[in-house]
């Protein structure tokens, strides 16, 4: 291409951006063509550029513009000026080695080819074909298809991937009502807070988090939850998923055994395996974890459990199982991470002593999360370390995840001191309570007690058992049509032969107007869904 | 121990705990010291306790507080209360099979010896053994030594972190001036999103961030970094680290190798590390990147890189290395993640167009982040995806990572909207290149040309190169005692052979007032680190 052409070809695509409507200043749309026309090699290395003054004058633009373009490419290397020679384009084909040749030829000397590594050869045939493919525009590069799969650890979190899209309405469970939260009474400590903000607030957290925050959680713990801490055993995190990850990270090598509950919660699946652990699925029964003979006979190197409120089925964790897990774990240099979700919220029952607390062994890891209590965009989490690991975990959150967030903590230091934690997770308890039991009778009154609901003593949730040959499954998919959000007990489980049959109602975020309502939709999804059942099989119980 | 020894032994350890000054209240006390002798079968099971009137009378306490202790003791399975019968000690020891056999006993029939598992045999005599010597507190749990190593992967991440206890003051490196940040204007905002707080904002993020923030951010990289994304290739996570994390654990497998510039940034060397990546440490020269042939015969499935701004030495990736970059990338089906970060901080030179912008074939992960621009605590970040990927990284980042955090983005939103991002960043950018002059100065004024200065056209921080004799970790090391943070240049390489000695000095988060001072004292340092290497080695150069 002569420069003659150069500025009609230019004119033409610059006219045709003004007719498509295209708002770009002419700065930017001169620009984007130089820089394409040199990468497709229409503009090969060694081309002289018409001067700026000829090009705003071919173009009818300021010549001001023409010049910062040509600035723009020179300094990104795309071309090289030299005084009063001009401005050649420069070579910036895949080889270093060229490079030096070209800018020998834009100074006046000849175009030289230079031999390149056999490497890049096949690549630059390919890319004249390609250019001629591209045409002038960007807009649909053109992909490779074939390398696009995932890894095998990404590609497995992506197919059993249990998060869902909607995070809010009837009957998601897990998730509180956040608009019951106090925000206005949170915004007024905020805005207190900023007001006498210090840097050392508003740069990377020392490791661990705000010391104060430590201090009142710690408190706070003490007494809930019967743990042992101090202040110092406290790490603040941005919730479970990193409490757990950090926990792995550090305790575990690539490979290493973890027992899971079976049924359990999917976050930590996911995280567990992207991080190259191995999952044991441990059964449970009323009385929480249950390892068989063979489990126990191949001790893993971690187990996570909910002794408070299993996940998601609900039971407790009996004392005698308590102390047969840590006995195991102190003899067998297991580590356990105790995720003691959920244990605000409890109708009726007390809740048990955590795990942490009987642990004479310091083989206990305890997580949690203020996200269930307050709100779950808070992402403020926290551990309990054994006072020999506390430094170690410290590190190992500032390295790995390099946290920040004290101004977040400072408030939320304000809202547990000034007694509004408490009360806030008094009111939700009686709330959700209400809201479960509104729930339980809608059921008691649909199906009586043909349908048993399960592990509502505590927390946000409850599980409703299907009959035997229904599917869970299906019935969640047809709920969801019917815009009745459930989730199916079967996903919970690691595999389908384990699996009960049952659904995860949550309660906690449902107005009490709309509990009626939403499941008098999900009751006749649940019947006409057993209903086909059971025609397909006449002869089941 | 009978029930009299019982409450003898319950009187004196309440006693001692009063005069100890221990403020807990007598509810507490009791409860802690029944559990801790259920715990070392002080208290064996079947035993009976005393009846709460007697146990309250003894000990000088209100009865309802002995009788609310029951109620937690049997809420807890420590105990069973028959009625009529009195309350017996339940077995908790750790055997489930044997529970069964002693509720029977506390019912009423006798205290049978069930068979337990060989396993937990040799477990339950050392129990005693430690029973004895723990006495009856729990200040001083006794914990097995020998067992408490980190994992391979997790005692490297701690062994080799890089991160700084202290993240402020001069010549911290990458931190910006927080205390020039308009917290006024960034809590006025905040105020003002909190007062018409939607649910959805306050719930989890589902998956990809605030879609408003994703448009504006999408809007200001291309036209500042010249990327070429729609809003939905956006993703918004915590930074650097995670988007990282995130690309590592979709796009690569344990065991796969991962390019690094040699020197480079430590949270990447440790992100990549702890995910199971075996890292090949590349060589930089003053064009960037620079494979060997032996390193271009292996290709990597990842290669991380900081095109912009060679992290930490400075250097801008030449074009024509972009394009061998993106070529080889091509080909070989690696994935590029481009991190982006410092590139607003410019002085004198204009940024390069991104790698993003020149990728035809959709293997660049570009990421980058806010911190740096407003303050690191907030912990915004942003990756963008290939097209064709977006999908895969919105269930990623959501499964692993369940982020939140949705008020804080829609605060940052307005932020930016409301033009206070770039008028914040202009006179970031005029005040830290100020203060790079300062430091330039002081350094020449005290060392002429004789300590090279690196990497000074953009970013934070630059490096001043020491004599070769030098020990630059023995000259941070002194500059620390003296008060001084500076970083030395061979921590960040992969190993001591390869690297050049020289400080990180970080001069944006510096009060102008205090550069010269703080140089002055590190300066000396410096002078008499290098004086005693000359005396230890009189014949070097």
């Amino acid at each position: 291409m002569d420069t003659v052409i150069l500025s009609d070809w230019l004119a033409v695509r610059l006219a045709t951006r003004r007719e498509r409507g295209d708002a770009e200043p002419a700065y930017r749309q001169l620009l984007r063509l130089l820089q394409q026309a040199i990468l497709t090699s229409q503009l090969p290395p060694g081309t002289k550029l018409p001067s700026s003054r000829t090009l705003a004058s071919d173009l009818g633009i300021a010549r001001n513009t023409v010049l910062h373009v040509y600035d723009q490419l020179t300094a990104e290397g795309y071309v090289l000026s030299t005084t009063g020679s001009g401005t050649y384009v420069a070579d910036t084909r895949p080889d270093c080695r060229a490079v030096k040749v070209h800018k020998a030829a834009a100074a006046g000397g000849s175009v030289a080819d230079a031999a390149r590594p056999t490497d890049f050869m096949e690549s630059e045939a390919r890319d004249g074909a390609d250019a001629a493919r591209r045409t002038s525009d960007m807009a649909h590069p053109s992909r490779p298809t074939g390398m696009r799969e995932l890894s095998a650890r990404g590609g497995r979190l992506i197919r059993e991937a249990g998060v869902s899209p909607k995070q809010w309405g009837a009957f998601m469970p897990g998730v509180p009502d956040v608009s019951e939260f106090p925000a206005r009474t949170w915004s007024r400590l905020q805005a207190k807070m900023w007001k006498q903000t210090h840097p050392d607030l508003l740069t990377y957290a020392p490791g661990s988090g705000y010391r104060p925050l430590r201090r009142a959680l710690s408190d706070y713990l003490r007494v809930a939850r019967s743990v042992n801490c101090t202040p110092d055993q406290i790490i603040i995190t941005t919730g479970i998923h990193q409490s757990i990850d950090l926990a792995v990270r550090l305790l575990t090598d690539v490979g290493d055994r973890a027992w899971v509950e079976d049924p359990c919660y999917w976050g930590v699946r996911s995280v567990l395996q992207s991080s190259g652990l191995a999952l044991a699925p441990v059964p449970v029964d009323d009385e929480g974890l249950n390892p068989s003979e063979s489990d126990l006979r191949a001790p893993p190197k971690l187990a996570l459990v909910t002794p408070s409120h299993q996940y998601p089925l609900g039971m407790v964790m009996s004392l005698a199982r308590r102390r047969t897990l840590l006995e195991y774990a102190k003899q067998h240099g297991v580590w356990i991470v105790e995720d003691d979700y959920d244990s605000e919220f409890r109708y009726g029952s007390r809740p048990l002593a955590s795990l942490q607390g009987l642990d004479d062994a310091g083989r206990v890891i305890y997580v949690g999360s203020l996200g269930k209590m307050l709100f779950p965009g808070l992402r403020i989490g926290y551990m309990i370390a054994p006072e020999d690991l506390v430094d170690t975990f410290r590190t190992g959150v500032a390295e790995l995840y390099r946290e920040g967030q004290l101004m977040q903590q400072a408030v939320l230091t304000e809202f547990i001191m000034d007694g509004y934690l408490t009360s806030h997770v008094r009111r939700m308890r009686a709330l959700y309570g209400e809201r479960r039991q509104m729930l339980i009778d809608a059921i008691t009154a649909r199906f009586g007690d043909s349908l048993p609901v399960m592990g509502d003593e505590a927390g946000l949730h409850f599980v409703l058992g299907l009959p035997h040959q229904a599917n869970d499954r299906a019935v969640a998919a047809a709920a969801h049509d019917a815009g009745v959000i459930v989730r199916p007990l079967a996903a919970y489980y690691s595999g389908e032969a384990a699996a009960q049959r049952g659904l995860l109602l949550g309660y906690a975020c449902v107005p009490n107007e709309k509990i009626g309502p939403a499941f008098a939709r999900l009751a006749q999804v649940i019947e006409q869904t057993s209903l086909q059942a059971r025609r397909r099989s006449p002869h089941a119980a």
